[in-house]
Order: structure tokens, then C-alpha cells, then sequence
């Protein structure tokens, strides 16, 4: 530290040349909402100075915007498939140097070991993974997931650097019952001095007070511009959310004002490799507020200075002497076409181009995780039967997580609900895949709009057992039995044959490949799903995933059956006087 | 913790009556910007929710504003010549609930036991006092203070709660030449993940990227609109000051935008009692901005979030669940006339009086604190013999802390400066106080305009030795004897006769009264030292004691002589070719 800090001194002061300098750039400063010009000097990792300079390296930006390096603040990595290795190539590319992520979606298959697994395969990147601990595993008591962490399990992790806080606190319930486990584990986030993230879906002002209370401080599940407002009134930092399926943006947008703007992020939640690749990350939300007339210089603060103060991240976040050097230099503020990203005053990104050697070795072994679990599923497993004739049934809202309840009659065979293609109602089902407990849930969907065959998945949000929807029951058997054989991941059949697989042999949610090889995977299983005939206004496989997230509004399945976000309680699929 | 959090939730969620309750108030949102309306809910010292509560204490705001409490970031607390307790008191009144202070004058005369004199009398006090350590004691090596300050003598204060970091660095040189004692604070600094405040009087931009680069995070000492700007754009908080002396807000105020102005902070840097009775702290600034026409809640965010957010105080500075019951109630946010104060939920001012039982008792015991220690002065000691009658010359500007150097020509008698009533060329002396040494320095002064007698006070920035100024060296040598006497203090003296003395006998800086009688007391001394006839469009004592402050520009005397800030190096007063 010191060695660095006086030669980073003596770089400042002109007395030694820096390691390398930026000429001709159009700076843009978070802190003044400004252009500056200057050459930016860098000493080891750090910037030095900005002002007249001359380095080693000089690196001349041709007038470009030379932007601090992005933070997405709030992302799930397993939502993408990728190792973190793989996912970080993806980000640089995309200008991001930092992401806040929270390994619960493999927490919850894997426990302790999959937080352990995340952090050990984000050492030593290009990009700067911090990590919140997963504080629902399982997301609420209920859950059949793969794991329990209580605050005991999670202590450990409090020592390791890289480790911010608590991740997004979503079971409403426990916080408000003052539930004995939850408690601990704010209590021991704070007692640490540490940082916790809120998720509040659907939760309203008065109710919102409870989480402010508990010193909760951020919300990333805002939907309506009364949602926003109330989020950030009540003091929390308002995260607006652009992923592959959640799409807040356009519509909270209009919540951004130059007064509450310090107070407001953009983050991506959950996003799929393809979408990483073909959109970019919080870099494709900067462009869309820009888009929608947000100045460009508030829509970079919300993805570099805002998300660094949110979580605290004191040296990066901003240009500026002391700071380390992340950052990107593009064309315009406009397009945000992004030319070079430079970590820690190393250039990663050229022409667009990823400089693979700055890259540690795509390694992805997890012989600590544990393989799928799921007890022999048979066709009587699969069998609805309905009192009545007229079912709850869970209705998609296209690109969006939360579902509507709607009442139909529905077809019945022999006692036993009937998918019908002309009303559009098939079945769903979820089956316990940790610990062969042989639990099948059933129940009614509508919108998938499948004309013939199933797709069965082991990515569940957050139990991640195993989702499967289908016109025909042996279909459905069909790829769940798939899933078993090629260890957890995504598989389409249709009339009797497997005609796409998509192995995630890393606790059924990630892959073990190259994030261009999963890519061609996952374009040929889009493709190939088209084969049923659905509707391709949205992604089938991320809808059925979370499907199972009973968090999030209104009408939900897991393995033990119908699940009512509102209730919170399960109830028949038929509906009973 | 965990008691008090359990508490906190269940009045949020209205399962458990509030402790109290403030209604009809119209609550500044220092994260929005906006006015809100709601009632607010205290749990313990914390408020618990926002919205519709009711409480076992209800008080009716009837309609008035309610922000949070004021932060000064940076103030010393020895310019008001008050005990950290009677300090309290006045701040209180004025709606400041937390400073920010740097014990930086009695650490110079009596070092580490001078900064745990200031920490123990400001123990649990209604006011939050936290401290910065000083970081410069000696402000440059060459003063002659009271004591050396190392950094293994500061390393035991970082594990105090109430320490957040290292004060104002102003000793410019040590940092750009990396002086072995000042990185070995600086990196102490940083390796207790403490903050740095900077003190960059005068430093140009190019320079000031040494400051920027050592994490050097603020500055109070910009005067100039382009100094203010340079701060903002190399990533300093920009702390505008307004004290007794030094008075920047007017000059600095159009610097500030709606872009930048959460990276600005109002402080006070040192105030005087009487001010602090009369005009109040950064009570006082905020109006004036809101006069200059500053937007109201910008100017209150400049003296709560953001102060909180430059400080890593992460439970105060905003009205909000999960935040410190710190707050005030206002008539208006115009003339921003503070009605009720209210301090970790419990009221401290009600009807702008202080509740004096919610204070701990007056107690100024400092018997580990050092006396006076001046070797005996003679009149001899006072003569300044100069070989030339044209002369470098200390020009006053009235109310800064700023001097002009001017050259003139001066009255010689018998080879020494004779004080010049008509040209106002006076006598200057600095008599070292500390360790004995008989060391005396001697100037020339321009601007006092006394037309007989002389003044002295052993309150003399930063190296606080006996500086005194007057029309004979007779009246000068009476005015220092009595400061002897008096262990410390300020005289004044006409004609052969001690007149007037104020005794601040806790290291020649602080007074043991009470605020009432100190007041009464000082304004007796402001009515003595009119006797002298000197310019009174400014205050006589405050100048003086800044004549010794060598980080100030422009010429200075300390007791080895007069010094030159841009050449940083002792010159004789007789202009040599």
C-alpha cells in the first residue's frame, strides 16, 4: 500500500512518469455532471492525476467519451448459465468492470458449497465480482429446495473481502413476524457493518416501512411508478430492472428526476447468456433510458457512482485521482458504442475485441456440487385429479415474472384435468429434485400455447426442482426423464422424441461450456422449440422457470402444490365452495 | 441490537405502540427533494416508519417543517473558546445534532492529551461528536507548537467509536515531497479504512491531483469560484465555509448546481461563541444560501445527507425508517426558525429553549493539561532592528485570513522600526509559550488602525503562542506579562494599564465558564478594545490570532520570524537587495 501510494504521489506531482495515459478524451465526470478534458495518468492500478501528463504508454482516445467503468448492482450469474469466468468475458466486453451478484439461485441447490463454489471461480478476474449472501435459501420455509442456510452458515463468508452484505431479503413474512432465523441474520449482517438488499415485490407503502425499519436499503422489484416512489421516499435506493424477462425500465423511468436521480440504479436481476450477447448488460439499460430521453450523463451516474455509493465501493465508480482505473472509452453517449474497457489500468477490451491472455483459464470442475436427485417419476405421478370442473389457473403475462389468477372450466377425463390446445390450458408440473422425495406438484397454465409436445427444465426459480409443461402427459415424462440422464439443464420433446437437450451440469443451472458454444446451444434449442407450436412472443424456458417462485405475485406451483402469493398459503386447483 | 431491532419492526408494523409520534409536519425527503406528509414513528432512537402511526407520545407539529438534523463537517471546537459540553449547548439550539471536529488547536499545545481532553468532554452529550485526528501537529515542522504528532501516536485513537479519520491535511509539502511521517498517516489512515480531509489553501489544480491521488477526499479552503470548481472536478467534496473570520458561502455559492450539489457541504471551520449565540452554526449558512437563492432543499441536503454521505454516517442525516431520530421542526424554510430540536427521539430544544436536564453537567477539569511555559520577556526582546527603513509588511484583509504583503517605507530610530500611527505600521510579536525557549519574533502589521495601546492572546493558529500587537513596546511587553498571569487568555492594555482580560485558562484557548458568562465576558473585551481606536469593521483578536498561521498566504510572523507562504522560507522584515 505505501509503495504504491507514494509513487502513485509522485506520478500526481510530475516527478515520475506514469504507467500509462489517456490523451484526447471527453471525460466525463459523475461527480459534476460535466465534460472535462485532460490527459488521465495512471500509476499501477490507480488513477494519478488528470490534468497535463506524459506516461510509458500513451494511449491516444481520438476525442472519444471516456466513461468509468459500469456496475450492474444487482445479478444472479447463474441466470446467465455461465461461470463466472465465462460471464465475466461477456461483461467486459459490454463495458461492465463490477456486478454485485448474489449466488442464490445455486445456494439454493447447493448451499454453503455453492457460495463457496461462486466465489472460488470469481477469484482473480478481469471483473470484479462482490457478492451478497444469499439470506432466503430456502426463499420461504416452505420451498422443497436443495438446501437451509441459517445465519450460522452464513458467519464465515462475513471474512472473506470480496463479501458486501446481505442479499435481497424476500420473504416479506419473516421479516414482519420477526421470525428467530431472518433476525439473526440481519442482526449479524449489521453486527459486521455490512450492507443488506431488499426485494419487495408487490409490497406496499405502509408495509414498505418495515424493511426501511430494519435498515433494508435497496429494492430492485419495483413494477409501477407508485412502487418507485414509495421505495424511494421511504429512503431506499430505487433499482430499476432490465433482465430477459423482467423489463421495468420504460416504465419506471419517468420515476428519475434530477432530485432523486443519486438515489437510483440500473441492474439486470436476471439475464440470459444470449441476451448478454446480443444486448449487453447494464450497458443495453443505459442506452434504452438515453433512448427514452434520460440526460446520458444521469443514466451513466445510475450505473457507475450511484451503484458505487449504494454499496459502498469506495475507490471505483468515478474518474478521478485515487480511483482505481476502470474504465471505457466510447464514441458517443448516445449509441454508447463501446471502443476499449480498461480494469485496474489494464486495457481488456480493444476495438471491441476481448483480450483473451488478460483472461484466467475457463475452468468450471464442481465435484463438490451435488447431482440431480429426483426420485422415479411415473405417469400416475403426473395424474390432476379435480373435484370440480372449474380451476384456479395460472395465466402468463408475457416478459414479465408475475402471473395472473384467472377461474376457467376446464376439460376432465376420468377425474383428472385434460390439457386443451383450443383454450390454451396445459398441464404444469414440478417435481422435488434434491432430496428423492418423490413430491409431484400439478397444476394449470395458460398462455404457453403449445400445440404438441413438453419442455422440462432443473432452472426453477429459486427451489430449482425440476418445472416441466406439456400437452401430454408422456411427453412430460418424457423430458423429465431426460433431465435425470443428462444431470439437470433444458430439454424440449415432441410426440414421443427428445429433439433438444441442453446439459447444466453445474447444480442443473449452469453450464460447463464456453460462453460461445452455450450460445449456439441455446439458439439451437430456440429454435428447435418451435416445433410446438407456441407463442414466440416471449422465452418459454424462462417463464416455465419461474413459474415455481412463489416471492413474486399471484399464482404459483411447486412440488407440494398451487401456490397463492397473497395468502401465501397452497390451495386446490379446482375451486371448492 | 437485536432487542432494539425486534422493537423497531413491530412498531413499523403498528403491532407495537411508537414511543413517540410527530404529526401534521411536513417532512423534508433529503432523498427525493420533496416535501412529504405522513406521521412520523420513533422506536427507541430510531425512526421506525413513515405513513399512519399512532404513539404513546403524540406531538402535533401543527403544520411545521420537519428536516433532519444539521451536520457541521468540520469545525474545531476550540475557536469557540467553549468546552466541548457548552458548545453542545449553543449548536443544539441552532439544530445541529452532529459535528464533525478536529481537536487540531489544543493537540498543538498539548498533543495526544489535548485530543483525549476533547473526546472525554464530549462524551454522551445530546450533541454527536465525532473526531477527526489531527494530522498535522506541527502544521508545518518548522512551527514551534507544543507538541509533535506522529502517526504511533494517533494509531491508538482509530480504535475509538467516535474517530472516523485523519483531519485536515495541510501541510502541502510533506505530502508532494512523500515526507516519511506524513505517508505513515496517511497509510495508517487507510489501513484502519478511515477517511482524509484535506486543507488546500491556495493549491492550483494541477496540484491539487497530489491530494486527489492520496485519497485526500475534501477541501474547506477553496475562496475562489475556480478553486471551487477544480475541487468538484478532481472528486473532493467541496465544504464551503463560513465561520467568524473566514467567509466564503457568498464567493462560493454560484459553484454550486443542481448537478454537483451533492457533492457539496456547508461548515463553519471556527466560529467564535458570540457568532455561535447570534447567528448560529450552519443554521446560519443555510440562510444565507436560501437568501442568495440556493433552492431550500438543497441547501438543507448540504448540511445533512450529504455531509452524512462525505462522513460514511450511514443512520443519520435524513428523516427516514431505520435512521436516527435526529430532527428539527421549523416555522418555515425560509428564515429556517427553529422551533423544537429532537435528538435519538428525545426532545433537547422545545420551543427554541434548551432543556437544560437533557444535558450532563458543565465540567472543564483539565489538570493533565499543560500551563503557559513563556521564558520571562524583556523589552529588549521586543526591539526589531532593520537595515533598511523600506520594509516587507503584514496587510490585513479585514475578515479574511488572508494577509497582503506590501512593501513601504518605515520610521527607523536608532536602527530599529518605530511604530507609525499615521502610516498604521504597527508592532507585531509572537512569543514562543511552550517549552521556555525565549524565542521572539517580530513583524510589522497594517489594518489594526490602533491609535494607543496593545492586545494579546495566547490563542494564535496553529502553533497557539503568545502573538501581540500594539502602539508601544511598553503596553506590548504589559499585555504578554499579563497573559503570564493569567495562564492564558486575551488582554488588552492602554496607556501603562491592563483594561481589559479574557482568562481561557485550559491551554490558553478554552474557557472554564459556562457560554452565558464567556459571552458577556468577550462582548466587555470587544467594548474595552474600542479605548484603542482601531479599525473596527473588523474583529481585532480573531485577526491576530491567524497573523501566526504559516498554511495561510500570504506573510506571516511566527516567533522565529517573518514567514513567506508561496516561498515557504523565513525573509527579513528590511527589504534586502
Amino acid at each position: 500500500m505505501r509503495d504504491k501510494l507514494e509513487k502513485r504521489i509522485r506520478v500526481s506531482a510530475k516527478k515520475e512518469l506514469a504507467d500509462l495515459v489517456i490523451t484526447n478524451a471527453k471525460i466525463v465526470n459523475v461527480f459534476t455532471g460535466e465534460i472535462m478534458t485532460g490527459d488521465v495518468a495512471i500509476a499501477d492500478d490507480t488513477i494519478a492525476g488528470i490534468g497535463s501528463y506524459k506516461g510509458k504508454s500513451m494511449v491516444d482516445a481520438k476525442g472519444k467519451y471516456l466513461i468509468p467503468g459500469l456496475i450492474d448492482g444487482h445479478v444472479h450469474i447463474e441466470s446467465s448459465m455461465l461461470t463466472p469466468q465465462e460471464f465475466a468475458k461477456i461483461l467486459l466486453l459490454h463495458g461492465v468492470t463490477t456486478v454485485i451478484t448474489d449466488p442464490h439461485e445455486i445456494a439454493n441447490v447447493a448451499g454453503a458449497d455453492g457460495i463457496q463454489y461462486m466465489l472460488d471461480k470469481s477469484e482473480n478476474l478481469p471483473l470484479d465480482i462482490r457478492v451478497m449472501l444469499p439470506s432466503c435459501v430456502p426463499a420461504v420455509p416452505e420451498d422443497s429446495n436443495g438446501a437451509t442456510l441459517y445465519a450460522k452458515d452464513l458467519e464465515a463468508f462475513y471474512s472473506h473481502e470480496r463479501v458486501l452484505g446481505l442479499a435481497e431479503v424476500m420473504d416479506f413474512p419473516s421479516v414482519y413476524e420477526t421470525n428467530l432465523n431472518m433476525i439473526d441474520k440481519l442482526v449479524l449482517t449489521k453486527k459486521n457493518n455490512r450492507l443488506i438488499d431488499g426485494h419487495a415485490a408487490g409490497i406496499e407503502r405502509e408495509k414498505l416501512n418495515v424493511y426501511s425499519a430494519a435498515e433494508i436499503r435497496n429494492d430492485h422489484e419495483a413494477t409501477t411508478l407508485q412502487e418507485a416512489k414509495d421505495r424511494l421516499d421511504l429512503g431506499m435506493y430505487l433499482m430499476i430492472r432490465e433482465g430477459t424477462v423482467a423489463k421495468d425500465l420504460k416504465a419506471l423511468l419517468p420515476a428519475v428526476t434530477t432530485r432523486n436521480s443519486r438515489r437510483c440504479l440500473l441492474v439486470t436481476d436476471d439475464k440470459l447468456v444470449d441476451d448478454l450477447i446480443e444486448e449487453g448488460s447494464v450497458d443495453h439499460s443505459v442506452r434504452i433510458a438515453i433512448e427514452q430521453g434520460l440526460d446520458p450523463i444521469i443514466a451513466i451516474q445510475m450505473v457507475t457512482i450511484n451503484a458505487a455509493e449504494c454499496f459502498r465501493l469506495e475507490s471505483i465508480g468515478a474518474v478521478s485521482p485515487g480511483y482505481q482505473a476502470d474504465f471505457l472509452l466510447v464514441d458517443n453517449l448516445e449509441e454508447l458504442t463501446i471502443h476499449s474497457v480498461f480494469k485496474k489500468g489494464e486495457c481488456v477490451v480493444e476495438d471491441g475485441k476481448l483480450l483473451e491472455e488478460k483472461l484466467i483459464e475457463h475452468s468450471y470442475l464442481a465435484t463438490n456440487l451435488p447431482p440431480i436427485n429426483c426420485a422415479k417419476v411415473t405417469l400416475d405421478d403426473l395424474k390432476l385429479p379435480l373435484a370440480s370442473d372449474l380451476c384456479h389457473i395460472i395465466e402468463i403475462i408475457p416478459n414479465s415474472i408475475v402471473t395472473n389468477e384467472v377461474i376457467e372450466k376446464v376439460e376432465v377425463e376420468n377425474g383428472n384435468f385434460k390439457s386443451s390446445l383450443k383454450k390454451d390450458q396445459l398441464k404444469l408440473v414440478v417435481a422435488e429434485r434434491h432430496r428423492e422425495t418423490g413430491n409431484v406438484g400439478k397444476a394449470i397454465v395458460k398462455g404457453f400455447g403449445f400445440k404438441n409436445g413438453a419442455i422440462a427444465t432443473t432452472i426453477s426459480h429459486d427451489s430449482h426442482n425440476i418445472v416441466a409443461v406439456g400437452t401430454s402427459d408422456e411427453d412430460i415424462l418424457l423430458a423429465i426423464n431426460e433431465l435425470q440422464n443428462i444431470n439437470g439443464g433444458i430439454v424440449v420433446v415432441s410426440e414421443g422424441l427428445v429433439v433438444a437437450t441442453l446439459p447444466l451440469p453445474i447444480a442443473g443451472l449452469i453450464s460447463d461450456q464456453d460462453y460461445l458454444t452455450l450460445y449456439e446451444q441455446l439458439k439451437s434449442l430456440n429454435q428447435k422449440v418451435k416445433i410446438l407450436q407456441g407463442n414466440d412472443t416471449f422465452n418459454p424456458f424462462l417463464t416455465l422457470s419461474f413459474l415455481s417462485l412463489t416471492v413474486i405475485p399471484t399464482l404459483k406451483l411447486t412440488d407440494k402444490g398451487l401456490f397463492d402469493f397473497h395468502s401465501f398459503t397452497y390451495k386446490d386447483v379446482a375451486v371448492t365452495k
